[in-house]
């Protein structure tokens, strides 16, 4: 037999209460799965339906780049509901966040609502030490309909998705609210290193606010202009190309493989701008004089080829990098990744250059 | 006996090559303990040496107080040298970080070396998964010496850190090269999170900017303005104080606790100015109206506590909070702590006016 004490019973009677009141403050949610709403950011209607790309269709992609194109960067999931309560479930792989990176940009999800005409921050939702998490994202909006974009983890492959509404509450899909297709190839900057959540990676910020409709082709650490890439990205159905690519590659390899790239798009694409980027990973060189002269030589050797590109090649186009981040050197979170403020500080810079060049193509 | 085969002793041979090309890059690096160097960002010179407090020393401080107290917030190694690498070797406990800041934030450290007058970023030290940590910071600096700041993790305890440098150079101890003491009390948000590295903590920042001596007094989720932590902080020995310490408490709390704050520093204190900024910590309320009233009200209570304590208080300053960190709503990680973008605006606006009191005072 059981025994109680009055202290004992007093704190079984206080759980019994507790438990009462959190299940009537947490109102009932209803799950969707997220794959049958509508993603954007893909290059193009693929499945897996959470990988960027189907990498079977491409059989001679590193393994190392086939894994990087099954993590959902740049991907989010758009949707209306008139739910005032937005909820989570999803699951990840059992890989932990890099010590660069927050969890939430890594591994978790970050929702965006238009309103007054703007993509304005709604909430996170943080995952939890588990491959699995389930948490609230917003709770205790007004009621009617919001139109919502829900980014997803940019460092990891998302495994499922379900959507939690108030169980009253409708959701459906909405279209790609973005318009045109512009691909951004490069190296794990693009994919989304450091930004603090998933939506502040700078080809989803580009997208918010511009309304373009920005691919993220960054794969961290691999970004290197090989044969195989420059032919699985030239036939895509893009409007314009962006090459961030400078951090990944050698400098021979720059001087080998930059002129290949740009004439393997060219192929599929005669008059598509076609947008180089200097590299902005270069606070790391601040003292050390290797790295410094590295990147200089990379910046360089872009620089002479894209030039030399130029010639025969109207639509094609130069970013410089120096003073992207900022001159005060806190614009990395590492001295290679920006961080949020030398996203911005890059923004500033790049985002007024790329729409004088899209105004020109009536992009 | 071992039979190798052609393909074997290839393997063998190329891997004693490469060990050996390496042991010939890797220069022998000579290691300091670092507590036989300087401390910066300390309320006053306590042990142990890497916790910003003596908690011993306040018996009625609660154990998470203690427990934040050991966490190394804000403070940094100061040191001259004319080494051409520097390496570090630390410990931190177990704990891993938190899903909203970086491991470099939470548990590495963050190196700046005085150039042309100005603290310029030389390198992070990534953390291991291991609680004990090896890497190099920064190499191949020109020779000659170079004045050094190493800041520490905001979110751990620092139980040991060596300092690498070239078997041939020097360290010594360099003096705090920040002026006066100037205490800010405060949430998680002083505490650093969600900076992208621990220099990047806001006291820290404003240290580098201004030449000032900021001292880290933020404790994560617990700065309530607790009568213990009055009484604690008072007496320090300061020119100034700043109190950022909305977040945490309720609004019932505000009302109660801000004038006792307030009169037990002005106590110790008569003519400091002390400086009281309402909550940064509001974007988690863009959609969710629960906490957009509960933030609102606590920053409406905060200022007619600080306006009611203003009549008879020539010394005590209000900064308001509205549009602290943009328009956008890009500035934090999770909607309530700043990322670095977040931080870098709220200093442009709160460091002219700190500075303009400052001024006044001769401070």
């Amino acid at each position: 037999m059981v025994k109680l004490n009055s202290f004992s019973l007093t704190a079984l009677l206080l759980m019994f209460f507790v438990a009462n009141v959190y299940a009537q403050q947490k109102k009932p949610l209803h799950f969707t799965q997220a794959h049958t709403l509508t993603i954007t950011g893909k290059a193009w209607d693929s499945q897996p339906f959470y990988h960027r790309l189907d990498t079977a269709r491409y059989a001679g992609l590193s393994s190392t780049l086939k894994r990087l194109a099954t993590h959902s960067a740049g991907l989010a999931i758009s949707f209306k509901t008139n739910s005032t309560t937005i909820s989570a479930r999803w699951q990840t792989s059992p890989q932990r966040s890099s010590d660069n990176m927050t969890g939430i940009a890594y591994e978790g999800l970050d929702l965006y609502i238009l309103r007054d005409g703007r993509w304005q921050y709604a909430g996170v939702a943080r995952p939890s030490a588990h491959d699995t998490s389930e948490t609230s994202i917003v709770e205790n909006m007004v009621h009617g309909e919001k139109t919502c974009l829900l980014f997803l983890p940019t460092y990891d492959e998302t495994l499922f998705l379900e959507i939690g509404i108030d169980a009253d509450a409708t959701i459906k899909a909405n279209p790609n609210p973005f318009r045109k297709n512009i691909l951004i190839y490069g190296s794990s900057i693009v994919q989304g290193a450091s930004a603090s959540r998933p939506g502040l990676a700078y080809p989803a910020k580009l997208s918010r606010q511009t309304g373009y409709h920005f691919i993220n082709m960054g794969f961290s650490g691999n970004a290197k202009m090989e044969t195989t890439v420059a032919e699985m990205i030239a036939p895509l159905p893009m409007d314009a190309f962006i090459l961030d690519c400078v951090p990944n590659p050698s400098p021979e390899e720059i001087l080998e493989r930059t002129a290949n790239m740009v004439k393997t798009i060219r192929r599929y694409h005669p008059e598509a701008p076609i947008i180089a980027i200097q590299s902005v990973a270069r606070e790391k060189g601040n003292f050390d004089q290797q790295i410094a002269q590295r990147v200089k030589l990379k910046d360089q050797y872009f620089r002479q080829e894209i030039k030399k590109l130029q010639r025969d090649d109207p639509h094609l186009y130069l970013i410089e990098a120096d003073g992207l981040l900022g001159t005060d050197q806190e614009g990395t979170t590492d001295g290679i990744h920006p961080n949020d403020l030398g996203f911005e500080r890059m923004l500033q810079e790049i985002r007024p250059a790329i729409l004088a060049i899209f105004a020109k193509y009536e992009i």
